[in-house]
């Protein structure tokens, strides 16, 4: 089980629209359905962002998300939900922190928690000191477990004065994403020194943006790491941009190579045991 | 002349008070002697942030930076002076900007510039792709070279990204800045891969904040770097912390180390000459 390879699933994102590719889950039923086809094939943690159901456009609102658990947990009881707490269109603790706000059968098992501001391509995401502490306060009051992101360098140094701080508990779960513009990009040398940076004890998944996604995706598999996937980083199936993958398309091929490189998928339970995560039967967030 | 010391002075900061350390200097004639001092010791370039003369806070009046100039040409006409053009404090373009706006004598030779958002201590520091985008555009159209500065991979990345979309022109020069918070820290690693990834045609110095000034710019002066040194990254001058430290102290130490190195110093006029900047005789700034 120690080198499972775990599939954080990652259907929507804040960036595809309908007009960029007609296969982007946005509604409630379709993101419950991609999250289910792919559940079915096989994943460990699925990433949500929601949508505003009548404009498409990204919403922090708890009400939304907890009506896509609600259907995902129908299917799909013991999956690992973690909710996007992004920065990128929300400034306020209130708005993102209120995706965790949801008890019972809707609490999700994780919430995201970028470790420092940074630049997209387009514009800025602020995530400051100060929120950055809120949010992994108001998570561990919770016992909802941060699903930790980092972009270079020095957001692994940031998650080590987090844990120093005890803002935050082992063990740790991260995505370490390659590929934006003003962050690290997707080579050995960036892609080694980041997991050569990682706290003791911690699980991670590589990321990568566009193109770069197979990429570092296959690159994570054959070295014993995790991946993340989905059209939120990337909405093409090849490189030449030939044709607009489905989520099923990349989860899919996220197992041919994973069974041709003799790793086994990490299942739900299997990631709640090591990050010491509820169950799933109705409990959920972390145990202690 | 191609392994000499760039000597990249930085007496002042936005950080350091007078009820930190009375060593640094604040106001125009505080500043103006110790870049005097500095100067007779020798160095390579001085990068300048002013201070409110009434309440000693950062400000980014072009009348203040002008007067700092005016003072610092009188005696050191040749040396290479650089605007800070922080977003530390400050937000909009037209306060961004104002430092560039100084003509003839009172001319800068470059202006600082930040190569992405991000996080320090307690607070973030936005740099969105338009600012930066806006600010070099500015630059160039008034013959302002910009000084590179890199905190963390990615933002080398994106100034490779501004050198294909011919918004900086070579020869470039950069600030690799180590040991921030939220950054890249201060160890070989991180180093390595920084210089690594500079552009072709780039000069380049490495700063270390607090402790890590003295081992980032002695390991800089090692392998044939340059050095940014003074009070606005340390304001001590040995690691246990027993004794506040001087401009001249920290500009002393590092000719020793130099000496013994075999390194000499770079000057101004040499740096112009690498750099295509205008002689310094009332001309400043890129020749064509």
């Amino acid at each position: 089980m120690g080198n499972k390879l775990i599939i954080n699933f990652t259907p929507t994102g804040m960036i595809p629209t309908k007009s960029m590719t007609p296969h982007v889950p946005v509604s409630v039923s379709e993101i419950v359905e991609d999250v289910h086809r792919a559940s079915e094939i096989g994943i460990t943690i699925v990433h949500l962002h929601a949508r505003d159901p009548i404009t498409q456009v990204p919403t922090y609102k708890k009400e939304i998300y907890g009506k896509i658990i609600e259907g995902i947990r129908k299917y799909a009881p013991y999956l690992v939900v973690c909710n996007s707490l992004s920065g990128r269109d929300f400034s306020g603790l209130e708005q993102r922190g209120d995706p965790l706000f949801l008890d019972g059968e809707l609490k999700p098992d994780m919430g995201s928690l970028t470790l420092s501001s940074l630049n997209f391509n387009k514009a800025a995401s602020v995530n400051s000191p100060n929120m950055i502490q809120d949010l992994a306060n108001l998570m561990k009051s919770k016992g909802i477990v941060p699903e930790l992101e980092a972009f270079d360098l020095g957001m692994l140094n940031y998650a080590k004065y987090l844990i120093k701080k005890e803002f935050i508990k082992p063990p740790y779960y991260f995505n370490l994403l390659f590929g934006n513009i003003a962050c690290s990009q997707s080579n050995l040398l960036h892609a080694g020194i980041m997991i050569n940076d990682l706290p003791e004890n911690s699980l991670w998944s590589l990321a990568g943006i566009g193109d770069d996604q197979l990429k570092m995706n296959s690159l994570s598999i054959a070295i014993g790491g995790g991946v993340r996937v989905g059209l939120e980083d990337n909405i093409w199936y090849d490189s030449s941009r030939t044709k607009l993958a489905t989520n099923v398309d990349l989860i899919k091929r996220i197992h041919t190579i994973a069974h041709v490189n003799d790793r086994e998928i990490m299942t739900p339970q299997e990631f709640r045991l090591k990050m010491n995560l509820e169950s799933g039967n109705g409990q959920y967030g972390r145990k202690n």
